[in-house]
């Protein structure tokens, strides 16, 4: 049968499953990606593994997040991830090096590899036909693991190119032309595929400006075929040797059809304050800017830069306007300062900034109240900018220049008119300056290296197994729909503990019940943990892990609720949270907080797939519960979660 | 009688007294800079004294402190910055284009003239023979309306200078010399003047360096001589018709005299956490280091972001090493960048920021828990880079490259062993690439300019008059010694109203009784204001004015106290507070909190210096208070501070 790209990848990496859409299939994971905020948990996690070496092909982590250093605790981060890279066999790019998702592709991504990433715009790997994954935390521990990574088959959207941009329009059109079409849900359980005649006119960096921001239209990933211009995207970066040609086969098909006719494109915006709220940028010109920011991972060629820099040309931003531009990579900077467009840009008024996502992450360069905000940016949901009335709008680099000059929304087309100005023409440098220095390689042998924990970096927590019986007190009684954000409360006061579980723990439901991390410690002590009663649909929300880490921490043993969400749910397990649920819902009303629940016979009940029987030792009544999990979550749950799990398996 | 550079400057501005040392004198001021930070409260108070343009030959605000952006407030700030600026007329200097010092001396600066700066290195402009002052904001707001600046008349401390540096020693090891030799408080009191055939030998930006950091030593200024250096440095500005040349005359006397022989010196550094900890490099060397910073207004010039592209070129910077540089000006970027150690800079790994102060005022750069951190910087208080245990030490470029080469502090002589390098030779760029274009002029005529003003930054509140007569509650007593810090407290929570005295006013006191904000409150409202009761030495400490702005706000119209701190004192009339003052210390006693205390005739008490006669309404007892008051102050006080006061000699 003839196949798409996606396909080929899939099955050259299937290792269980059907690929029948909807479908759990499991994947092999060549490679992996990290970057600093989510980094530093997979690292402990790796170390509650006992791993002692990664086991993808590559594995790289990048410092991008958290630049800043406001304190000590990004700069100690920084130290922790290069040491435990040495432990583990992992690169480690330093600070300022660059985003990970371009230096990843300029230095370590290989068409046909797939790709598994801690940061939800990894597909941007993509471009170069790779099949690249975002996840969690864990998931990406287990991966560098060697574990197969479990997703649902997706259905394939294949979006056929036709034609040539105009002047004027660039790649960041195309995306938000189909952010337009199909807003910031339409993909979801989807590959969207970009093929047809209209590829040959996009370079390899357009097209991650255009697999980046698939993850907009809640894509699985997003795939291009591996062509002749990704290998010569690839030669420039010194590793030609790396391509190999992998297109669709003649009459492959998709599951689902989109077209796009280039040269129909006109210069596109999305307006505050998401994505997908995409009009022609003539229909929003004149509103007054107080901010262009150039750069992120959604807009990172040098060819992003270039164009801005030859726009303004002998010109100088709007004196309202703060005119930033952050560079993607250091080899990015490298190869465009020695070009005329970047002292253009210099003496345009640029703030020019180190190597980084920045503001794209709310890390700085909040605008001002209520002010617009042009951005070349893949995000502009509200707040995110670090301003709460933020006014972001989402744009190409050619636009974002405009708007530099004129201090409004501009249709860069009128440029022309404007300033006597031609579209200006790009041409790619005839020789890269390639940087691998920042890049430091793993070192041959780890086992010895120290992880070099700053004081707000705490292992992750040794777990005991699952007991086999237990006698505990309620310690809260929660209702229907309780969410993660609930159990585990975000925010800048509660983030700087995402490495640090026991500090982290001092949150769990304050916002609920500030008593209850001490009640907890204190039932921990006394009757070696506790229980929490819930109603429907308990831990809905945010997927966060640290909303089963924490309490499973603070001593929780087992959830009772009538029924959970499903990504909490395997949070719970995966951690070692017991979820029973009542096999008569009407019992939830028995139960109090402050009675002592006692269970026997636990671990013989979830080996044997009995039911579990819970005494109410205060109330002299009992409850019969149930669970679901599958087999291999019960080896899970009987280890006392995943960690503990793998840890067996590597041992 | 032969005059030296200094006198000759006080003497062409002498507007009051005589030039005794120790007796105080008025000064005609001639420009001034005020910086983001400490300016948005001098914009305020121009806009309450109602003046209508800036009456200074020159005012010059820059946006260079506050950077980072990570809520609305920066940028809010900026904005409002630039409208004041049209509306005072003043120039703008935008967010980005660089460190005030620099720029002013770039662009403004002029020899023989006076200056007045809310920054404590505004005397780094003695390197082009400006007689230079750094205040706080007040004082600049009434120098920009044309009010003389009161001073003691300083000595004249002059250092005479011999010989050539050596290789690898440069201007930050002259004046760290000099801290070696002072220490931080050496030169208090003191003009700091360098002379001697040494001067020859440091361009304009070396001195630039050793004035800056004269403030280190607690000197009141530092000043060089304008001569054809100064004049070679003006022409490279396009600026030699603001030359003329002042040296001091044969035969002039200085008050006290040091000599530094160039050529005798080494490389120097200070040591954690002090400016005057100052030890030869090759003492403290092969201690590890994780950070390496270059920049700030105390190595400012091209030169000194040159000589570290030179050393490094090649290379790359050790990997446990941060390598941050600070740009100082847009003009040193745009000069910078076309030079092959720009890239080499690149290359080396720098993480190169926008230009401004950046981690010399703790605004991120903190490095990591208890590591050490290499900085060309002015400054090494504890905790000053963001992290409480840091290990900052302060040091010359070349030292600054060297630890960034080899990962631990170095002497940089020692790279001619260790990479077989020689001293690099710098030469300054034939033609100087000149920035205006971020200086944005004041208009012609601002008077309709509507200041621009975000949420967090309110109008300079409204005062009354000093009331006749008042009956008032006594809303707190306090003891003896009681500082600035427990009246306003600063921090992280603080700190963001100071551009807003109602919202700063909630936390007056709010350490010491959390209730005193809404009590006093209410008897603003019930009574028309409170007093308080104190010991001796009231409003020690910091010199902050919001410890009297925000009382006053309050409804405070008098301090009843047995003695006052000389700056808290004044504070206190600036903005309108009564200082009283216990005839019978033992009066003191006898009052307790909630008493109800009242006055009549204060009005003519304080216009005919007559004894003030306090009834205490509760307990039936009178107390006789005294006050202080010079003619002057008398005057503020009857006004209602030195806000109305200046208001009504304006209008």
């Amino acid at each position: 049968m003839p196949m798409n790209v996606a396909q080929k990848l899939i099955q050259s990496h299937l290792v269980s499953g059907e690929m029948l859409p909807g479908k759990e299939i499991g994947l092999k994971i060549d490679q992996s990606l990290t970057q600093d905020a989510t980094g530093t948990m997979v690292m402990l996690e790796l170390e509650a593994m006992g791993l002692d070496r990664a086991r993808t092909e590559l594995s790289a982590q990048y410092v991008d997040h958290n630049l800043l250093q406001t304190d000590f605790k990004n700069a100690d981060d920084h130290l922790f991830l290069r040491s435990a890279c040495q432990r583990f066999g992992i690169w480690y790019s330093r600070a300022g090096n660059g985003i990970s998702h371009v230096v990843h592709m300029e230095r370590f991504g290989i068409p046909g590899k797939t790709l598994i990433g801690s940061d939800s715009h990894t597909p941007a790997a993509g471009s170069m036909a790779m099949l690249a994954f975002g996840a969690g935390g864990l998931d990406v521990a287990l991966a560098i693991a060697g574990e197969p990574m479990a997703v649902q088959m997706p259905q394939i959207l294949g979006v056929k190119l036709t034609g040539q941009l105009p002047d004027w329009v660039s790649a960041k059109d195309v995306v938000l032309e189909m952010l337009r079409r199909y807003d910031v849900d339409g993909c979801r359980g989807m590959i969207i595929e970009y093929y047809g005649p209209g590829l040959e006119n996009l370079s390899a960096m357009d097209r991650h400006v255009i697999a980046n921001m698939g993850t907009e239209m809640g894509a699985t990933s997003t795939i291009f075929p591996s062509d002749p211009t990704l290998r010569q995207f690839l030669k420039a970066q010194g590793r030609e040797s790396a391509w190999s040609e992998i297109i669709a086969d003649p009459g492959a098909e998709y599951d689902r059809h989109e077209e796009i006719q280039l040269d129909q494109l006109e210069p596109l915006i999305a307006c505050p304050s998401s994505p997908g709220n995409v009009v022609p940028v003539r229909e929003v010109a004149g509103r007054e800017v107080n901010q262009v920011v150039i750069g992120s991972s959604a807009n990172p060629g040098l060819r992003d830069f270039w164009i801005v820099g030859a726009i303004v040309k002998d010109r100088v931003a709007s004196d309202r306007v703060s005119f930033d531009i952050n560079p993607t990579s250091r080899q990015v900077v490298e190869n465009f300062a020695p070009m005329p467009e970047f002292l253009s840009l210099m003496h345009a008024g640029a703030r020019f900034h180190q190597a980084g996502c920045l503001g794209c992450i709310g890390m700085g360069q909040a605008p001002a109240s209520n002010q617009i905000s042009l951005r070349t940016m893949p995000r502009n949901f509200p707040g995110r900018s670090g301003t709460a009335d933020d006014q972001v709008y989402l744009c190409s680099p050619e636009t974002a220049a405009a708007a530099a000059l004129t201090g409004e929304i501009t249709d860069p087309r009128q440029l022309e008119k404007l300033y006597d100005m031609s579209y200006p023409q790009y041409q790619n440098p005839a020789d890269v300056r390639v940087n691998t220095d920042m890049l430091v390689a793993p070192s041959e042998d780890g086992s010895s290296v120290e992880l070099e924990k700053g004081p707000n970096i705490k292992s992750f927590p040794e777990f005991e197994p699952l007991p086999d019986a237990f006698s505990v007190p309620v310690l809260l009684k929660v209702g229907d729909n309780v969410s993660t954000d609930e159990i585990m409360p975000a925010g800048s006061r509660v983030l700087p503990f995402r490495s640090n579980i026991p500090g982290i723990s001092d949150f769990v439901y304050y916002q609920v019940d500030e008593t209850f991390t001490d009640r907890a410690k204190t039932a921990k002590e006394k009757s070696g943990g506790h229980v929490i009663v819930a109603g429907d649909n308990y831990a809905q929300g945010s997927s966060r892990e640290h909303a089963a880490i924490a309490p499973r921490y603070l001593g929780q043993v087992a959830v009772l609720a009538k029924s959970y969400a499903r990504i909490g749910w395997q949070n719970l397990v995966n951690f070692g949270v017991m979820p029973l649920e009542f096999a008569n819902p009407e019992d939830y009303d028995s139960i109090d907080a402050g009675d002592e629940l006692a269970i026997e016979g636990l671990r013989i009940a979830v080996e044997q797939d009995k039911p579990v029987t819970v005494k109410n030792v205060t109330k002299s009544q009992t409850y019969e519960m149930t669970e679901h999990l599958s087999d291999r979550q019960k080896q899970v749950m009987l280890s006392g979660g995943l960690i503990n799990h793998f840890k067996s398996k590597l041992t």
